[in-house]
């Protein structure tokens, strides 16, 4: 079992209004000068190796069903299994 | 100018409609062997520094406003600047 990461990001040319009302928020709490893009994380878990193939497949899957190419971009890693999150 | 990134996961035991709905549809496309948990990245925008103060300020604005500590987890992570994406 492997873990693959799709990251899908809004293109930096497209509007963000998420993005924009969680930057509002951030100042109105009183963290300013940050500004935030919110996109979309997935987390696939792969049933045995992920070979070339096997990876080249997860991307076409990315481009077809987990992104929106016309306004997103995607990225696509694997990540070491022991990635614990806080 | 740095880039924080912080990823959204939901937790593990909670239920993931969004992920179980990937899923399927990822199977019926014909990408068998995935099993798929959706949550949301968010790209910080820091001016200046990111010091260790400012990163737990970061951390903090994540904990308030972008995770629902209830139900789901988070990571914070400072990207190196040149991270393009696909």
């Amino acid at each position: 079992m492997a873990r693959v990461v799709v990251d899908v990001m809004p293109k930096p040319e497209i509007l963000d209004p998420q993005g924009k009302a969680v930057t509002g928020a951030l100042g109105r709490l009183g963290f300013s000068g940050i500004s935030v893009r919110q996109g979309k994380r997935f987390e696939l878990e792969v049933d045995g190796e992920v070979t070339p193939e096997r990876l080249a497949d997860i991307r076409r899957a990315a481009e077809t069903l987990l992104a929106n190419t016309v306004i997103e971009t995607f990225d696509v890693r694997v990540e070491a299994p022991a990635q614990a999150h806080a």
